[in-house]
């Protein structure tokens, strides 16, 4: 199975990603490698950036959820695609800014955000904070008061929609440390508090119901909960709010178990309720934001590797040992996820052997993954693991001081590298004696 | 409860380490910032080195872990106290070299060493290969041919103890990506395949049979097992090995419910086993290395946080978020470790409020602890996590693009920075268009 449509084999039975042989890639520029394809990226990009004229009249905006992979050349493209930026902390903010994201566009979350950071989001003239509690909330008009500057502000608001279980109450998702409770009167009491502060203005509201979620359902419930809200808010305070951002967490492909919904589809049912629903509660359409991060990078990118060693141990398992892991793919380990492998350079063999594939960290849990199938692999092979584009060169380290890997873009036919792989010497670079 | 003696309370109620008020390190350099205090990570090397003179008539080496926490002025540090260091990627040996270490006691492990990290450790002149497969010895056989290089190797064994369940059988551990197994004939099979090649010269055998453990069982019993596979070497192959590393794994204290044993205490029981073992077995006294790593750290490092923000959710928990998490310290998310937390600034005060301790990273799961008892916190708080010396700055990542912290070192009652902290133009630093 092959997880994207800018993955083919190719006559030599290599597989290649935007029409480029992955073996020559591998050859040309070592291993772990990160590639990732831009067509692909710009296309998930349009996806939900035309679903936004088609179904709401481009009344909104589609924030790339930078968390999922933030460097400079995936925030010059999604710019270039007239999205905007969520940043979630001064790293990504900055990254933007040299990237030369327009600021207007740029919307801060994150759920502690700190003076220094909320100082440079000011200076530079960021578009919207997203407020995850009272502390910051205080903190953020203080500053804007120092610094003479006026914030516009959304607050993010736990709806009590748990996405996972598909069952609509509350009680787990407000367990949550991002933002303020809607049932528990939270969010109202916050809005209330805002609208008391000189230095904030604010605009709407935000929630984010999860990740990887492939059901419409929650999409349209907690975009029905949050209209209401702002029907609320208008009711009990008198004040119209005009954004509504409804975050992300829209499911991809990782394995044939995963079954995604087109992404356009998420714009059409939520715009439909959301529509229906400022018309019951008799408010103006709010303008709409969508923050997908994995669905617009996830599914273009993979990870080459080199096989080290192959080892049988029989009647246990056989492991297959690559020149990553857990360093440049921490998803088993924190979170059990699964993959497709393959071998990139014998990408069509019938696989008929079964291997866990250990990185090279000097720890017995560092796994890219268990029962994987593949052909018989031998010192040498190239082995791909598919739809890495998201969360892999984001939660990178340098345990065992291990550089963190180069990362290639493919377009048209042609590659580039958008991030230099790290030497000995970047990883030392900070040691004093 | 506090984890090390280098930690103490002053009369303004602040907690000290190495006798230096950690609100003042907090203000001076910043948060998160890891603190060490460097005497006792010396006398824990004192530990064992002297133990290791008092047992063992010095016929060994220490060689720290670097794993466990790795950079320049930890590599002179130990090198200064007469130990190895013990590396697992080209990376800690970069590190050990430019720290000035000498060569002739650096021993290389991993389980899949690339064939540039190889060439590396030949070039450098490394002293000892702790070879753990069979594709990597013949590559390595190969790459001392093309160099005109003799290695001095040991093979990592795994003797079937498993220490945690104080199970003796073979089941779980030889279901490891590491080394080759004893038990099933693997191990001699190595042996006798390596004193046929021309380029490596076998000196002895490794073993490592876990972490954070708090028994001297196990290692007496697999120092056993690994002299009587000493004497079967000997017996088949006629070759006597002269090495014998025992590995690490020695537990430290994170929470009032571990009890650690003193150091030392391994190195007597050991000795005693080695001896009586290798009497019966008519063999020579074989040279000693063992590898300690966050058991020389661990204990010695705390991390400081400022707390931005106290948020109640009534009837379900109280989040305290910080400024780091995740991102510096993954050991919550990936183990659901355990750490004791203290508020810095009011470090005696009752505890007598629970809080869920959340970093600033934008994923729900990014917790540094739960059920911690704490005085009532408030923003601004000085947040001290103790016994974070080990697998914290080295795990370390940029997740969010969150720069990594700095690290102070405390000795003599003065401080100084051995890491920089991280800056923003750090993190986008090989960033392509």
């Amino acid at each position: 199975m092959i997880t994207s449509t800018c993955l083919s084999i190719n006559e030599e039975n290599h597989l290649t990603i935007g029409g480029i042989d992955t073996t020559k890639l591998a050859a040309k520029y070592g291993t772990p490698l990160y590639v990732l394809d831009e067509d692909t990226i710009r296309a998930n990009c349009r996806l939900y950036t035309e679903s936004m004229n088609r179904f709401y009249d481009g009344n909104g905006l589609i924030l790339y959820a930078s968390k999922a992979l933030c460097n400079t050349a995936l925030c010059k493209i999604v710019a270039s695609e007239n999205m905007g930026v969520d940043v979630v902390s001064g790293g990504e903010l900055y990254t933007a800014h040299k990237a030369g994201v327009p600021m207007d566009k740029v919307y801060f979350h994150g759920n502690n955000k700190t003076a220094d950071e909320l100082e440079l989001a000011l200076s530079l003239g960021v578009g919207r904070f997203i407020v995850d509690n009272r502390d910051e909330l205080l903190l953020l008009n203080s500053l804007c008061e120092k610094m003479g500057k006026k914030a516009s502000i959304l607050f993010r608001v736990t709806p009590g929609i748990d996405a996972h279980t598909h069952d609509f109450i509350m009680t787990g998702q407000i367990d949550c440390k991002f933002g303020v409770v809607l049932e528990t009167g939270d969010a109202m009491d916050i809005i209330r508090l805002a609208s008391t502060l000189e230095n904030v203005t604010v605009v709407g509201v935000h929630c984010h119901i999860g990740s990887q979620i492939f059901d419409l359902d929650p999409f349209c419930e907690a975009a029905k909960v949050m209209v209401n809200f702002m029907g609320d808010v208008k009711d009990t305070l008198g004040l119209t709010l005009t954004e509504l951002n409804l975050g992300g967490g829209f499911g991809i492909c990782y394995t044939e178990a995963d079954d995604p919904i087109p992404y356009d589809k998420y714009m059409e049912a939520v715009s439909k309720v959301v529509k229906e629903t400022t018309a019951k509660r008799g408010l103006p359409l709010p303008k709409i934001l969508m923050e997908p991060g994995r669905s617009i990078v996830g599914s273009a990118g993979i990870t080459l590797y080199t096989v080290g060693s192959v080892k049988p141990i029989p009647d246990v398992r056989n492991y297959l040992a690559v020149d990553g892991g857990m360093g440049d793919n921490p998803r088993y380990m924190l979170y059990e996820a699964e993959y497709e492998f393959l071998l990139a350079n014998r990408a069509g063999d019938e696989k008929n052997e079964v291997y866990t594939i250990a990185g090279k960290c000097c720890e017995s849990g560092d796994l890219l993954g268990e029962h994987i199938a593949l052909p018989k692999a031998k010192p040498g092979d190239v082995l791909a693991v598919l739809a890495t584009g998201a969360y892999n060169y984001s939660m990178a380290s340098n345990y065992n001081r291990i550089p963190r890997p180069a990362m290639v873009m493919t377009s048209g036919g042609k590659e580039r590298v958008v991030v230099k792989r790290e030497t000995y010497e970047d990883v030392i670079k900070n040691d004093c004696e």
